[in-house]
């Protein structure tokens, strides 16, 4: 690199520019996804959230013992401590949950005592779906629902969004979207994570971070809208008129497109048909994996564009009973432990991420008193 | 740009990478640096703290009317909700005054009951110093201590965090070093500003995000730092001694080097002059000024790597009885003037910041059970 000139000027927003080597994760425009070279098809037909999580924090699959180890260690960290459910309640219940989570998180770098970064790894990761699962609830007013240890995370996880029990269909479903949601190379909050770890910030620093950017429209939430959409049109044959009129008028249509994929997000093609089978193993009518599929035939026939995976995550998330503001929330869980894989790798190998930039403005100004503005 | 490649890599650190363009503030290794195209030492002659944050955030001077304007906006705000406090406590005494900080401003999102971008940024920026003044004391258990609204901005925060009277000299001085610390191009924590803006969060979500990236050695606590060095080394005759010895043990000695400026960081040399007043106007023994002045002869003869900013408010800040664990606090109370200028500028011509990676690691790999690993 020692031939790049001192001042490189690169596209907006970084687009097409890469600002680091990874090993971690990979997304291609043809639809592959690999996390640390398996791919997620793989993935999804045969591992655990747990086997996943420890496969993208450590890059290669774990033995039976470390894997008990790990489980051990993620059960272990899961209680929150009171206070912190007390911070959520006081934000009130007007709180936006990732405004909630947010600073439940940020509070826990000063009341979690863990000492290593690989405890506070462990515990960040761990009380974030406790977290999540109360960040809607607890600012409410309601009371915090605390985690079962003997549940597997993602057993664990839909237990403390719904308080109902579902098939086993249903939770291997469940734990599929979290794998789907734990990683994808670089984003907007994984970038922020890695921008606020090249500091040498502590993890919990860095997630609160990542959740600061989740807050955006442009990142976060997509899964949210992608629902309300859903509910407001409603039935598969207003889908073609919707989408008609919001080409129309040049409103998005919530839950396509992707800076990646063009042709078909992985995630969301085995999300399709997880909903349609969820639909048929429950002898259900199936109009909402009707207007979803109606949908995505219009959005393909008049712009090419393919759904991505918030599209058909949220179908399966309201099929299970989850409330509509916690679908993010679940998202920043899972993708916890993709953020401190990218937190690791770069700081294993760091160098402080500070851009430059080009100044614009006016220069030799002189400063003149009020009177004489 | 159109003839930039696809996929481009750049140096790591996107050292020496133009992110944007930005009409803000520029630094140059020649030891210029403007705001809106005013020299900063025309504006540390000249300007005080509110209209210089004013023509920061705005591009140019205000008139008698907006600079009135904008001061009431701020002081209308600045008073704080006894829950946010009440969060404070609860982090406990052992809390870091940037975690604390950092955790109060995330629960601004949720507690402050602002409806435009306007009405957030005055409330962050006001409340931002009533915060930084109460970080360290409240998780303490102390009582918060409370704006006054008869002060200007600079008077009314170092009121805050000390407690006692000083000189008109003083307070101007304590004024020179907040508008030294508002605002500085691209850096850590205004890039991470940056991104999360790019997503379209609020400003809440991206200021708590430039605390995380502050809470990092590589980028904040640099003048608590140095002011714990000065007090260790404590004698001028001290100086030579210990640069010797931090030098041939590889320590660093913090104070020194800046990215930018290579022969001399402005801010420094100004506030260097202001110690040396200030020691001079109380009649005091110079002893500090002499230590400071050892360090950096010192440095410079044996590495030519000149003070920085920091450096130099450090001292200020002891002799103006600010508790060292403040002073980082300070800058950002200051800097969050730059970081919403960046905000608006990122949100005005948006693009979502999402770069790319490189991906190195393995492809092919196929999932094998756990008891055939």
């Amino acid at each position: 690199m020692s031939n790049v000139p001192q001042h490189l000027r690169v596209p907006k927003g970084l687009a097409g520019v890469s600002v680091t080597d990874t090993k971690i994760s990979t997304s291609e425009a043809d639809g592959t996804l690999l996390y640390r070279g398996y791919a997620i098809s793989d993935l999804a037909a045969n591992a655990g959230f747990e086997e996943t999580a420890f496969l993208v924090l450590n890059g290669s699959f774990p033995g039976k013992e470390e894997l008990e180890a790990f489980t051990q260690e993620l059960r272990k960290r899961a209680p929150v401590q009171d206070k912190v459910f007390g911070i959520m309640r006081e934000l009130g219940k007007t709180a936006h949950p990732i405004d909630a989570l947010r600073t439940a998180v940020s509070s826990l770098g000063s009341t979690d005592r863990e000492e290593t970064i690989d405890g506070k790894q462990f515990s960040l990761e761990s009380k974030m779906s406790v977290l999540a699962a109360n960040c809607y609830r607890v600012p409410r007013g309601e009371r915090p629902t605390e985690p079962d240890h003997e549940q597997k995370f993602s057993d664990n996880l839909l237990h403390m969004l719904t308080k109902k029990e579902r098939s086993d269909y249903e939770r291997w479903v469940f734990e599929r979207v979290l794998i789907f949601y734990m990683e994808h190379d670089m984003n907007a909050s994984t970038f922020t994570v890695r921008v606020v770890a090249s500091t040498l910030a502590d993890p919990y620093a860095a997630a609160t971070a990542g959740l600061a950017a989740l807050k955006g429209p442009l990142h976060g939430g997509a899964n949210e809208e992608a629902m309300k959409m859903l509910l407001e049109i409603g039935e598969p044959s207003k889908a073609a008129g919707y989408v008609e009129r919001a080409l129309r008028e040049g409103k998005k249509v919530i839950g396509f497109g992707h800076r990646v994929y063009k042709d078909f997000d992985p995630r969301a093609r085995l999300c399709k048909e997880y909903l349609k089978e969820i639909l048929a193993k429950r002898g259900e009518d199936d109009r909402l994996y009707r207007l979803c599929d109606a949908i995505e035939n219009e959005m393909w026939e008049r712009k090419r564009i393919p759904p991505n995976l918030d599209y058909y995550a949220a179908p399966i998330f309201y099929l299970l009973g989850i409330e509509v503001p916690l679908y993010t929330p679940i998202f920043a869980a899972s993708r916890t432990f993709g953020w401190m894989a990218h937190y690791n790798e770069q700081v294993e190998d760091n160098k402080l991420i500070r851009p430059d930039a080009t100044y614009v403005g006016p220069s030799d100004l002189k400063y003149a008193p009020v009177e004489r503005r």
